[in-house]
């Protein structure tokens, strides 16, 4: 008998892993999480069915919500991260010494204690850090007290159809540039512009940052195991452009290893094909 | 009942389409064909089995295996293409008025028949133009003979698993190398870093090309309907080099309007995550 893990990506694409075995399943008061061990993946976690991060490829995803900001502006000390619960974001951003203090704020404490359990030497290896603060709680809730205090807001969210649907409202993005400082940057996961559902979260997600922030672009990484492969981030800011503001010697200096991200990408993601451009483009 | 067509990535990964028909099926003396009609993706062509067109993205390889060499040097006026069967990479080549010459080679004239029949509005647009000559035959053959005749190559095959697996030797790179002129350009498509048994492929066309031709890069694009999403291209060429011999101003005052390629993403394109760069560097 061979076991499959199916996952819709519309109702006509079905994207199917080989899994050796289940090795969780439970449901939190939000919503279903669901442990498989495959021989391509490794290890993966899902969340109501939908794919959330494999020990194949949850290096891209990370290096490429961290780095980005981290070295548009190195001095970053102080970090709001929202979702993450697999712990992937966390690890990256303890990597850099200069980060002072990482507030992380998890709806769903089941996503953090499966990972602990079932991540422990991939993506959840650093929510003991001294610097690191967790709070299970809705996000939206937890930004609206805050003013004038982080360098940077990442957003590591679920799609906007299901317990995320908040972290893609304009009052939560207003509410993250209340809670940044002055030169406050906010990066988030940004949906995908190659299936209609995807592209119209994507759409929208840009529509709502792009009236709240004065710097606002979007980059893009291949992303095998979700939908299509091509996913997004947004990058806002008050004042950084993530180009130009790039210094890219003194991140090589740095010394943190990456197997995604470098510098030259860094530059190379923010160069968007024509059509997804124009899907930002005629937002409205 | 439900249709789908469903293509093993890897024997442990698939990726399936709701069909709504099957439009054609048939066997040439090398390869399976078929096409079917889906709503996500519109008509797509099948060879072996394996996924080579569809509707709805086709313009993202095509863009990329053409207008990446032709931006580098706008002064191509002859053309060899291999392969490319179903048209798109011709009807590419057509919108320049500055080529004079186009010599297809395809071995199975199933595959352009076919895509006459049920690809004339979307990739088999233009077979008969006039600068398009058709050759039925093997391209490891006809570029035996060939001598500084070319100013660009197009290797626009299938895996090197099947038919295709002569255009990924030595010997077809240096038949390659002599068909083209002193300042010639050869471009391939180069398989994809994610999945092992791609990316040993990517690996071994990436050694092959580099003892061959002075300057060798190897360029990505989001292509949703292959294996991972994460679709490579090689350049490589005996002068230009294709980031700093681009002429931006140049190309875009051509008024060629493209839904993939713009002349950022060009320059963004080459530049490969660390992994990538890790599997090419380690070429032996």
């Amino acid at each position: 008998m061979e076991l499959w893990y199916t996952e819709e990506h519309t109702p006509d694409v079905r994207f199917s892993i080989k899994v050796s075995e289940q090795l969780y399943n439970g449901k939190s008061e939000f919503q279903q999480v669901d442990v498989f061990r495959s021989n391509e993946f490794g290890k993966f976690l899902t969340l109501d069915g939908l794919m959330m991060v494999t020990e194949k490829d949850e290096f891209i995803y990370h290096d490429m919500i961290v780095h980005i900001p981290m070295a548009t502006n190195p001095n970053i000390k102080k970090v709001l991260v929202i979702g993450a619960g697999d712990g992937g974001t966390i690890r990256e951003l303890t990597r850099y010494k200069t980060i002072e203090q990482i507030d992380m704020v998890e709806l769903d404490k089941l996503v953090v204690d499966v990972s602990k359990e079932y991540f422990a030497d991939s993506t959840a290896t650093s929510f003991d850090d001294k610097r690191v603060n967790i709070y299970y709680e809705d996000g939206l809730r937890f930004v609206r007290k805050k003013a004038n205090e982080y360098d940077l807001v990442i957003v590591d969210s679920t799609d906007p159809f299901g317990p995320g649907e908040g972290l893609f409202t304009r009052e939560f993005y207003g509410n993250c540039y209340n809670a940044l400082k002055e030169d406050g940057i906010l990066v988030n996961q940004h949906e995908s512009p190659y299936y209609d559902v995807f592209a119209k979260a994507m759409k929208r997600a840009h529509l709502r940052i792009k009236e709240v922030f004065p710097i606002c672009s979007v980059y893009q990484a291949h992303l095998p195991t979700y939908p299509s492969g091509h996913w997004l981030f947004g990058f806002a800011s008050k004042q950084y452009d993530p180009i130009d503001d790039l210094d890219a010697d003194k991140w090589n200096a740095l010394g943190i290893k990456t197997k995604y991200y470098n510098t030259e990408l860094h530059k190379g993601c923010f160069a968007l094909p024509n059509y997804v451009k124009e899907i930002l483009a005629n937002v409205n």
